[in-house]
């Protein structure tokens, strides 16, 4: 460690790459109504930056989606990273919403495996892994 | 798209594997100052989930470090997934700060590539990217 002064940190964003940003945005802004609060396209760099966040998130952690305008083969997901979580009042009524939506459901609700909480995933257009769960009752 | 009015979902947490979770608490409790919001034993699949979130930031977005007790292999990073990133008032300072606790850097305090904010990279324990960023002024 060491004797300087700990700045004071804060969860800015979480950035994960989509290979079409149109259809990225048709998910996480369309389907799930986050706002773009922020977009930077680098002519230079051929790369658009989206920042979104939900209502009354807004100041809070951003989403930032990275589209590389030239990239065209898929992404390698890799096992390090493990997914989004949403947080939502009704489960069952959220994932019937995002099944009508198209949404591609990878898991219906169901009591976690070694768990009690219920628990849901679906996947974005770029087969990120996003998972549903609502509030934790009690302390 | 659908008929059915679009529940309200909010971003909960994020989750990233580490393959050490005191190794990993080194970094996100000791040296950034998390606080461990909430944790989990799974004996039954041998693996604990720990939820940290920074002081202010308790109710809001939360990292999910998930621990399986029997992993040997690293985790494939794949480049599907991005980086965390922090937000700090002095990115110098937080960078110097975060070298004096042998912080790994990836990238010391540069302009980006093809903008005008200055931001630095960091490697977590497990070799997960985090940026650092001071806040936007301005609009």
């Amino acid at each position: 460690m060491t004797q300087q002064t700990r700045p004071q940190f804060r969860l800015d964003h979480v950035m994960i790459r989509v290979r079409d940003l149109d259809r990225a945005l048709g998910f996480y802004r369309d389907i799930l109504g986050m706002k773009v609060v922020r977009q930077v396209e680098y002519e230079g760099g051929r790369f658009t930056n989206s920042f979104l966040a939900f209502d009354g998130q807004q100041d809070q952690t951003a989403l930032e989606l990275t589209w590389n305008w030239d990239r065209d083969m898929p992404y390698e997901s890799g096992d390090a990273w493990g997914h989004l979580a949403l947080v939502v009042p009704n489960l069952v009524g959220a994932m019937d919403y995002l099944a009508a939506c198209d949404v591609r459901i990878k898991t219906p609700p169901r009591q976690m495996a070694h768990g009690s909480r219920m628990i849901g995933f679906v996947l974005d257009a770029d087969d990120h892994l996003v998972e549903l769960v609502e509030p934790l009752t009690g302390a």
